[in-house]
C-alpha cells in the first residue's frame, strides 16, 4: 500500500514490480507531476501535459500493481488498515507514505490567495494566468489613461524555485514579449526577489549562491536578502518595514509536510515531517515506511533535502528492504548518494553543484546545458521527453513561448484597488443613452 | 474597431494589414482558439496550447494593429463609440462585430452545469476532467464494492460536435485505456448520442448522414434520432419519456449568438444573430459589419452555416469593402464560396462533402486523411502545426494519449447520489479509534 504518486511513491511502486507482492498506489490526482519543470509551465514555456503523466499509464504494464485515485484520510497502524476519502478501507502488510509537502505560509493562511505557491499543475496554471494577465491589464490601462501602475513581480523566497521563477519572469518580460504590445514596454517590469536568510540558494555552497545572485542581478532582478516579509495584501508586500507595490506576488518561501504525517501518530519535526531511521521507519513501526519530502532523515548530521533525487532513491530502496524481509535477511540501511544539485537562472545560465562522477562547482552556460540534459533524461515518458525537447528548441530559437494562455478569471488581486477602472461589469449594463 | 478574435475577427484584422487604417481588436480572451479541434482537447489527444495562440502574438508584426483584452459592453452607433468592460470608451469609423456564438440550453440555464458544452478551452478542460474522472471513480467504486454503476456517456446533439465527441469517447474507452485499469473494463462504457431531428449531421447530404450514423453504430455508439431531451438531472437525462442513466452528459445541441447582437439595436433572428445584407451590414448601418457566427446571411435561400470557412471568408472580405470605400468605389458584395464540409468519426473514419476543387461525397479512411490534412493546414502557427502533427502520429501508433490530466475538482454531478460512498470528506475526520 503506497500513498502518493510523486517521485518517491512512483519509484517505490516501480521497484516492487518483480517481487511477489500486490501493490496499491493511491494518489488524489490522476497524474504524476515532474515538479522540477513546473516553473516552466508557470512561465508558458511548457504545457501542463508535457510534465505530467497519468500514474496508471506509467504503471499500466506492471501487473502486480493497481492505482486508485483517492486520498488516505485515516491510518490505523495497530490493525494495519487505512481508510480512504471515498470511504473504502484497505488492509496492508506494508504501508509506504510518500505524500510530500505543500506550501507553508507560516500561520498566515490568508496569504495563500494573494501569493500562490508552485506545487501542482493547478498552481502553475494559476501563476501563468496572473503573470500574463498583469501585462494585458497594463496594456488596457495604458490605452485608456495613458498611464499604468508599474508592473512589479515580487517573488518571496530565494530557494531554487524562487530563483528559477524570478529569472524566468524577467526573461519573459524582456525577451519574449517585446513585439507584442503597442502601449506598454514589458521590459520595464520590475522583478523583486525577497529572501529572509543572508543569501539565495542557502542550501548550496557559498560561491554558487554568490554566482546565482550575480547572475540574477545581471538579468535585472532586484535581489534583497536578509529581508523578512511581514505582511501581504492585495497589490502589495510589506518587507523590512517597507511596503512594496506588487502586481503579482508569488510564494516560494516555505513548505510544510503533507498532513498525513500527523495521522500516523509518530514523532514529527517542526515542519510536520515524520522522523525516520535509516530503514525509513518511524520509531517502533517496522511495517511503515516514510519517504521523500514527508520524511525527516539525517545523514552525517545533515537533514536530507526535500528534492527529487533522495525521493527517488528512497523509493528504489523500498524493494531492497522488502526483498530482504521475504528472504528472512536483515534490511539494508538507506544511504543517500548525492549526485549534486542544480538551479537555472534565466535563459542561458545555471549553477550546478556536481558531486558525482566528480566534484565541481559550475555556473553559467555549461551548468545550463547540464541542467537541460539532466532534466530531459529524468522526465518520464518518451513522448514528454520529445515534447519538452522540441518546446525548448523552439523557445530558444524563436523567442516565442508556446503556451501563453490565460484561462479562468480575468482579475488580479489588488488591481481594482490600485486604479479606478470606472464602471465594472457588476454595475448595471449601460444603455446607449447613458454613454 | 474589431470585436472578437475568432476566425472572422482575426481574418478581418489580418486582411486590413496593408490598408492605411488603424485597427483595434478587442477580445475578452488573450487567445484565438482553433475550435474545430477543441473536441481533441476534451478527449486528451491535444493540449490546450496546441490549438490556441495569443492573439497579440499572431498580430505582433502587424504595425497598424493593436490588441486589447477586454469586452464590449455597450455600442452607441449614433456617436460611433463603444464602451468596454474596463470602462474605456473607443471611437470608431468602422465597427466589425465577430463575437460568435455560445451554448443555448433553450431556456434551461440550469442544465449548463450538468451538461457542459464545447466552445472554449475552459469547456474542453472541464469535459476532459469529467470523462477521465468517470473511469477513475468507477475503478475506485469497483475496488471497494465489487460493483460500479454502468458508465454511460450521453451526448446531446448530433451535429458535427456531437458526432465527433461520441466517436472520440468510444475510442478512448475501447482502445486507449484498455491496459490501464485493474477492476473495470473501460470498453464496456456505453456512449449514447441523442439527436432531435431525423438524422445526424442534418446539415450534410442525406447519404453522408447515413454513413456517419452507420460508422458510429459500428464503433458501438447508440444513436437515437428523433429523440428530444426533456429534462437533465445529476446523473440522468430524460428523453422521449425515458430516463437514461448518464455518468457524464455533454451538450452539443444548441448555439445562440453572442449577446453583442442585442446591444446593436439591429434586427435579429430567433437565435440572436444579426440579420445582414450581402455587404455584411445590418439594415441602415453601413459603418457596422457583422461577421461569422454572429451574422445571419442568406445566399440563394439558404442561411450560411456558422462554421469556420464562411467566417474566414467574411473576415477577408472586410478589407475589400473598406479599400473600396477609401478609393471611392462601390463595395463588392460578399459571396460565400463553399469548399465543402467534414466531420470525423472516431479513429479512422470521417465524412466529407467536397465542393471544391471538384464535387464529391467521401466517407471512411480517405475522408479521414483529408480531414487531418485540412486541419493541420488551417491551424495557426508553425509550432502548433508541428505539435499537433506530432501528437497525432504519436496517438495513432502508440494508442496512448498525451494529455490525460484531471485538474480541479474531483466530483461528478450525480455520482454521489447514485451510490452511497460512505462518509465523505465534509464529515468530521475519522480518528484511529473509530475505524
Amino acid at each position: 500500500m503506497i500513498a502518493g504518486g510523486g517521485f518517491a511513491g512512483l519509484h517505490a511502486a516501480e521497484s516492487l514490480a518483480h517481487l511477489p507482492v500486490d501493490v496499491t498506489l493511491v494518489d488524489r490526482r490522476n497524474h504524476h507531476t515532474f515538479q522540477p519543470l513546473l516553473y516552466q509551465v508557470a512561465l508558458a514555456v511548457l504545457s501542463p501535459a508535457d510534465i505530467a503523466q497519468p500514474i496508471r499509464s506509467i504503471l499500466r504494464h506492471q501487473e502486480n500493481t493497481q492505482v486508485l485515485m483517492d486520498e488516505v484520510v485515516a491510518i490505523e497502524t495497530g490493525a494495519r488498515r487505512i481508510r480512504l476519502a471515498s470511504g473504502a478501507e484497505l488492509a496492508y502488510d506494508y504501508l509506504v507514505l510518500a505524500t510530500g509537502a505543500t506550501h507553508s505560509y507560516f500561520g498566515h493562511a490568508e496569504w495563500a490567495p494573494l501569493a500562490p505557491g508552485l506545487k501542482t499543475i493547478e498552481d502553475a496554471v494559476e501563476i501563468r494566468r496572473r503573470i500574463l494577465l498583469a501585462f494585458e491589464l497594463a496594456e488596457r490601462q495604458m490605452q485608456e489613461h495613458g498611464w499604468h501602475p508599474p508592473l512589479n513581480f515580487v517573488v518571496i523566497g530565494g530557494g531554487p524555485t524562487g530563483v528559477e521563477l524570478a529569472g524566468a519572469i524577467i526573461d519573459i518580460a524582456q525577451l519574449y514579449m517585446r513585439h507584442d504590445f503597442r502601449h506598454i514596454d514589458p521590459a520595464k517590469a520590475r522583478v523583486v526577489l525577497l529572501e529572509g536568510s543572508p543569501r539565495v540558494l542557502a542550501a548550496y555552497p557559498e560561491d554558487l549562491s554568490a554566482k546565482a545572485e550575480a547572475a540574477l542581478v545581471k538579468l535585472g532582478v532586484e535581489v534583497h536578502t536578509r529581508t523578512q516579509v511581514t505582511a501581504i495584501g492585495p497589490g502589495w508586500v510589506e518587507a523590512a518595514g517597507e511596503r512594496i507595490d506588487a502586481t503579482v506576488t508569488l510564494w516560494a518561501a516555505g513548505v510544510a509536510a503533507s498532513p498525513l504525517g500527523k495521522l500516523l501518530g509518530a514523532p514529527l519535526d517542526r515542519r510536520g515531517c515524520v522522523i525516520v531511521d535509516d530503514r525509513l521507519n518511524p520509531p517502533g513501526m517496522p511495517e511503515v515506511f516514510v519517504l521523500g519530502d514527508l520524511a525527516h532523515l539525517e545523514q552525517e548530521g545533515h537533514q536530507i533535502p526535500g528534492v527529487a533525487q533522495p525521493a527517488m532513491q528512497m523509493g528504489d530502496h523500498i524493494a531492497k528492504m522488502i526483498a530482504a524481509d521475504l528472504n528472512g535477511k536483515p534490511r539494508p540501511a538507506f544511504r543517500y548518494f548525492d549526485k549534486g544539485d542544480m538551479a537555472t537562472i534565466g535563459r542561458m545560465a545555471a549553477v550546478a553543484k556536481v558531486e558525482w562522477p566528480f566534484k565541481a562547482h559550475w555556473s553559467g552556460f555549461l551548468a545550463w546545458v547540464t541542467w537541460l540534459t539532466v532534466h530531459i533524461f529524468f522526465l518520464i515518458g518518451l513522448r514528454n521527453r520529445l515534447s519538452v525537447f522540441a518546446a525548448w528548441i523552439w523557445t530558444y530559437f524563436t523567442f516565442t513561448r508556446g503556451a501563453r494562455l490565460i484561462t479562468g478569471d480575468q482579475r488580479l488581486p489588488g488591481w481594482q484597488e490600485q486604479i479606478d477602472l470606472g464602471p465594472s461589469k457588476s454595475q448595471p449594463e449601460l444603455t446607449s443613452r447613458s454613454l
